[in-house]
């Protein structure tokens, strides 16, 4: 941290600031120079923000030096970590692709996407019960009952699924049908459900927030692993910016950016970022070779009649060019795609 | 609504979605022109939204021509409401001044913020007792213990109280002592926690999200009061963009907008948006010259000690200027300042 | 400006730093702290910039603490400018109104304007003979037969005139017609365009870029001062953000940080940062206890059939209001409204 | 272009829309809906907006349904265009990397950084005689000394070369060495300059600006366009958004929404957009993963004492697996790599 004094700031001043620190336990190097003093601080950065250093007479700036999150930084973690759901891993190593339904509607509906998932690369299973609507009036997603159709789905097909939470009186119930847990782009700030999955026991996936830096994205996550969860992946799902040719601008500089920055894997989505079917295809290329640690794409057996993002999510003719994409490109960047897991038989019962 | 036909479409692809609508119990007018055809639709929109239009044969866009909320709409409600806070009102007669400590810390810095408020003209204290921050290692808020500090204030000052709420099962607690409830920027599309409030029986301030539109603001205003609650009071404070010289871009327009879409009262915050004391003073100009129906600002006894957003609190030399401005600029747009209601002496025990 | 080591550098690396610095002139603190090392630099900020300090091995970030531009800065000029137009004062204790049409279309157009202007308060006559369209489609302008125009008009009524230039070519001819020269949002970073107005020995009105930061504007201003002419108005205009619901952005606190980190005069143009006619008036009084010098206002006898930006113009039921509210709030804010002056009679012959 | 009417408009008020369209010669069609009428039109768009329609009585909007371009629109020209310069083809079938200093300092630094383009796989040579600085204080660039050393160099390596020009009375000058000139960021909109190169017979790389979109970013190219010049390269380079982790934010989606609205070529330049190092590599691989004509990225041999935008350079260690990246990548997105036209001998004197 350096606070930096105003041109007119006396040396006075810049012996209070310092005394300041220091009676605080921390340590101040004054630099006094031709037109400006600054002060260099070492010590509890976070303590020294209850001294509201801004404040005091003669200080022009106040620079952090150093990032505010720690247990998800890379500074002290160098090697990227791999999460692994149910036993599929995504990290640095493998290319994972997510896919399914933006909303649970039935248990068929649900089933055909699984298996277009699978057909399209898939080793995770997505689907929404609770689905945060920007109308009230918008479908709100089947609850509990599209929880079960999820687990069901699961059972046949062997996907683990990811599913989301937007509630944190809700994360227990959720926990105990999902594999892994869906933090929303809306809620990348909503703190008391950040630390509900901070405290549930299941890898969580960490939607940006569409107006959230990458920093205030990995801030988030800290506040997740602060209740001893770090198993968690970020998901860059675009930002919300001036052009309105897509719905939202896909971030993909972020991608290279937060692994630098962090340890934890970074996914893409592709879906919602575009917010158009024909671009998820361009944008799942440009997200692999930039080198995210998977994908995550909206597919629908019969998107005309989707209840929610239709328009985005991919037909049955996009999905062998998903695949192919997926397992093609994957070896330019040195990662293999991870293969679906096989179906446990004996926990599979016909499907209802 | 409109269904805009791709220039290519054939007059079967017009008719299918002319027959869909039909089907859906709605209207379809196509009007073929020289280079392309289109289609008006009325009906239930809400319903046509399942038809999934965008996705149908030769369709080239569907814009939609009337507003998706209802209940908060101006259109069917011509007059401005006005909302009661304990008796304070907040409308288009009145310039309302809400002001206090951004967190609760202690009684007698609350007591003494609460004064300070007063003496700036204010008719409402504000103050927070559950902080959403940023950082999982920054000061988190008082909780309960904030709330009975904020509650022994009111009786001590006789001015109502308006705090923040983030988690939907703390809205019951915060509830019975609040006489209106806060739902933050980070919270805009908090679903279930607007779902709550709209339960919740008391006043709601609806603030901006940081990247929220005026349209998507009014959907949020919409999920309260379709729970039955318009008394809602919404709270510009503030958006994101590239500029950095403040911490938001304080949308001054949004102010006349919003009110000519709705009928509910809009307010500004000039502490959030400029996050500089020394803009607090220009920007609450700003607002009540705009026409804003209110303004609500952060008082600090001891910004320097400040557990949060102290650079920007306003101090005791500031707030006679303040008032004075809010005293003589409201006439000037028609509006009388709201006085502060007097303390009810029985109910005023001794402030520990 | 400070230079900060990364937290793996070695001391080799940080008295390579420091070495560059003092061979170039200027002189290099080193403060080791605990976990980082930083270095204060002063001397000749611009040459440190060819030292390329950020590619040196070890090196984290470099911070410039000091602005970058000098002429236009308040640092050393404390004194808030008064720029002459002709005569008409815009600065720290009047307000100044500058309205007329957007683009100059006939005689009788622009006179009709000209006396609209006026009746609203104004002391200066705009009007745009060079139009820069995003369309090629779209009306350009009447170029020098505009300036004649303008030229007549303001004979006629003795206003003077301001007046857009886009191509450096044009600037003699323009600034042999026009009292006040004006450089377009588009071309705010237009280098030869600035360049060429600050030889051009007229005023300047500089519009703010629609994505330009307050630093950027005031380096813009920066190009023009340092060719000698530092009769600069600084005009915001509105920044392009998320919001669609205004054409831009109207960022008011930008009157209040332009105005303390320049002596230059800042007026607000409510008419192109709204887009929208409705919303000219509450923007003019917000701009005006903001505590902008001056404002920039369209008016149009008929919108209806303008040539460009009908919707956002004034008509004659608004002026009388405008006048008002320039009027009554400036001396709220300390000011006088700049009264307009008197033709000069011997000047004005018959208007053809 | 559809006109949506009031819910409170009358009959008339259709019929007046209606009869001002057909009395400009175009046709209206009347839709009367159960809450709206809307007035579908067609005929010539461009002559409708002197229309004014959006001031009409009982209009509500006026929603345009068709892109205001013509000749760069995609819509009468539906096979993607290959531009060539000097003979090197830049279009749907190749992949084109232009590399080079971001300016001219010396005949050595430009020949060594054109033989580092040709190691990345470059076919052409850029670098910037003309540099548009934000500063007054900052190199300006070389300017017509700067030419000379591009031509020397191009003799000596063969490279056709690419440069910026930023005034209209430049332009002659520049296209007088140079093969393709570069619109930069800043001058998107600087109309009279896109007409100059329109009317220069050089083929014309046109950057996005920085806060443009899509839709404008097009019209500029119309601008040229319309000179007679269809010899344009559209180039990505990262727009403005609130994200400050990149110096810019580049907008991959951009690539293939500008290809599906244009005939014209797009590449991307991921060393501005990034504005680091460490990021042009990643954001290459996603450029040519997502469909792009090809890639312009800076490389120097001393970027530690470049005089511009040094620390986004190449160096010696990146060329081989950029070069490496562009052939491996091209066929999965069924390109091939351009390849480096022969130097001619006879043209090649020993470079001074």
């Amino acid at each position: 941290m350096v606070v930096v004094m105003a041109a007119d700031a006396t040396d006075e001043d810049a012996d209070n600031v310092a005394g300041l620190v220091r009676a605080a336990g921390g340590e101040a190097f004054v630099s006094r120079g031709v037109s400006r003093t600054i002060i260099g601080l070492s010590g509890d950065i976070d303590h020294f923000a209850t001294l509201n250093l801004p404040a005091q007479p003669g200080v022009c700036d106040v620079v952090r030096i150093s990032v505010p999150y720690k247990l998800v930084s890379r500074e002290h973690h160098r090697e990227r970590s791999v999460i692994r759901v149910a036993g599929v891993p995504i990290g640095p190593d493998t290319l994972t692709v997510i896919a399914g339904p933006c909303a649970v509607e039935t248990p068929e509906q649900t089933l055909r996407s699984a298996l277009m998932a699978k057909a399209a690369g898939a080793s995770l299973l997505r689907g929404g019960a609770y689905k945060p609507r920007s109308s009230p009036y918008a479908f709100q997603g089947l609850g509990e009952k599209g929880l079960r159709i999820l687990a069901d789905v699961r059972d046949e097909t062997g996907l683990p699924i990811v599913t989301e939470v937007v509630d944190p009186a809700d994360v227990d119930l959720v926990a105990a049908y999902a594999d892994m847990l869906q933090v929303g782009t809306r809620n990348m700030q909503n703190f008391p459900l950040l630390q509900a999955v901070g405290g549930a026991g299941k890898p969580v996936m960490l939607k940006r927030g569409m107006s959230a830096t990458v920093e205030e994205w990995l801030m988030a996550a800290e506040y997740i692993a602060q209740r001893g969860n770090l198993d968690i992946v970020l998901c860059e799902r675009g930002i919300r910016t001036f052009e309105k040719a897509t719905r939202n601008t896909l971030d993909i500089s972020a991608v290279p950016v937060a692994q630098r920055l962090s340890h934890l894997p970074v996914i893409v989505d592709p879906s919602h970022s575009g917010g158009r079917r024909d671009l998820v295809l361009p944008l799942s290329r440009a997200a692999i070779a930039v080198g995210a640690d998977g994908i995550i794409v909206d597919v629908h057996p019969h998107p005309e009649t989707a209840l929610c993002d239709g328009p985005q999510a991919l037909i049955e003719s996009d999905l062998r060019e998903l695949a192919s994409v997926a397992l093609h490109l994957s070896p330019l960047v040195g990662r293999t795609l991870t293969p679906a897991p096989a179906p446990v038989p004996s926990m599979s019962p016909a499907l209802a």
